[in-house]
């Protein structure tokens, strides 16, 4: 018989955001698997990590973050070719994810692979855009809102419409193309509207009106809130000089 | 010193999806605040149920469903009154909610009628669209998508420039207008692309193909999944007739 594979949300950061579902699993496979990029530490792994038992066996999936040519299909067959390995073998593997495993996760390019051949089930977790909210203290969408999720590497006229469509969104991937996106905002008039969200639920936690950000770049781990008709509680969110 | 007020995220239904998190504080408030519908049980306090300790104070916060006019203005400042004089003697008060508390939560109508005069914090759940993709069994959103989320009480001018701009769309609060959204899917050949999810992560759940779906209505806890070229693996969902 062979193992399970599980997608395991871990939620946005705190270790304290996972499930008891996640948790229990987590402390009983035999085999966790998660993404790093090669430039520094899993963000993933970091989460598990104070659940962990001894013995564990671990297998990094190493992504290159220097070029465009992501998802790097190479390493992807490579770790699911050694995941599947240990499937056969009959140990279960959980494959460990920052947030939901299937809200823009990486754990997609696993599934794909692996989950028409072994048993595979999904463990939903907690979503970074809801800590955001849940940090800038408001709620992201409410009665009839519409909320639009916008991945930042998306074009400015792409962008354009999306933000004026909808009453709510949340921008992420935002990292390079920060001052872009920050300009775009500023000349959509949207600038007050805007709240900046990064590394939330962490003890780095940064939160504040997007036009106080005095980098022109943003950490991976970040992402904008709009919420339209906000400025007044914006402006007196902690990071504000007001 | 005053308690502190809590809108602890309970995840879509399982017990065991609510977070390590909400399961202490759940287990260590003095007071639990619950919504109900005024037809039936509270589906919150049922999802804590299984975590909840002797002897907690319970307020339950009972809403007329009959109506239009929710929110129900005096429901909220009724309850809000008696929450606000647990917390004024000292007591740590959680106000429960199904899901993620500000993914069109009710907890927002305590909130905006508290948090500005108690300690507040919010603990992000597991919101019931990221259990429906676990549950349908593929990415809600990867990529560059756009994810757009949508009432069902909009109108059909709305809905249409929404479904036709996003990517993916997660359409919730489908209850008694299943049959006009179905009809409008339908017309916008949509249908073979759309999900039905039903209490999801509930021993009760449902998921098919919408065009499948023999009811001409749906229970309030029912949400519709469009995935844009997902025709083929949704007609092949255990729901599916083929
Ligand atoms: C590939 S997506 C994965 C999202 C993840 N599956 C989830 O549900 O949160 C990565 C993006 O999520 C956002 N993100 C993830 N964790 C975050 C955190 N702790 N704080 C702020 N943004 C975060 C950032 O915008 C980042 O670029
Ligand atoms: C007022 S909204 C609250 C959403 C909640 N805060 C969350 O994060 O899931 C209620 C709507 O959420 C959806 N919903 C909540 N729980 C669900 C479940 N277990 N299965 C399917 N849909 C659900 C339904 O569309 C329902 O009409």
């Amino acid at each position: 018989m062979s193992g399970t594979l599980y997608g395991l949300g871990l939620g946005p950061g705190d270790p304290e955001l996972i499930t008891l579902k996640a948790h229990r699993i987590l402390q009983r496979v035999t085999v966790i698997a998660w993404p790093a990029p090669d430039t520094g530490p899993s963000f993933a792994r970091s989460i598990a990590a104070p659940h962990l038992t001894d013995g564990q066996i671990e297998v990094p999936i190493v992504v290159p973050m220097r070029t465009e040519r992501f998802p790097a299909r190479d390493v992807y067959d490579k770790a699911s070719t050694e995941i599947a390995a240990h499937l056969d073998a009959g140990r279960d593997v959980a494959v460990l994810c920052e947030g939901d495993p299937f809200f823009y996760g990486s754990f997609m390019y696993v599934f794909e692979r692996l989950a028409a051949d072994y048993p595979t089930e999904v463990v939903p977790g907690v979503s970074s855009m809801m800590a955001a909210a849940s940090a800038a203290g408001r709620p992201l969408a409410a009665r009839n809102d519409v909320l639009s999720v916008v991945p930042g590497p998306l074009c400015d006229d792409e962008l354009t419409k999306r933000f004026n469509a909808a009453d709510a969104l949340a921008i992420i991937k935002i990292g390079r193309h920060f001052k872009r996106l920050r300009a775009l905002i500023a000349k959509m008039n949207l600038l007050p509207h805007a709240v900046y969200a990064e590394r939330v639920s962490l003890g780095t936690e940064r939160l504040m009106p997007l036009a106080e950000v005095a980098e022109e770049t943003a950490p991976y781990f970040s992402m904008i809130l709009i919420y339209k008709g906000g400025e007044d509680w914006i402006q007196s969110l902690p990071g504000s000089k007001t």
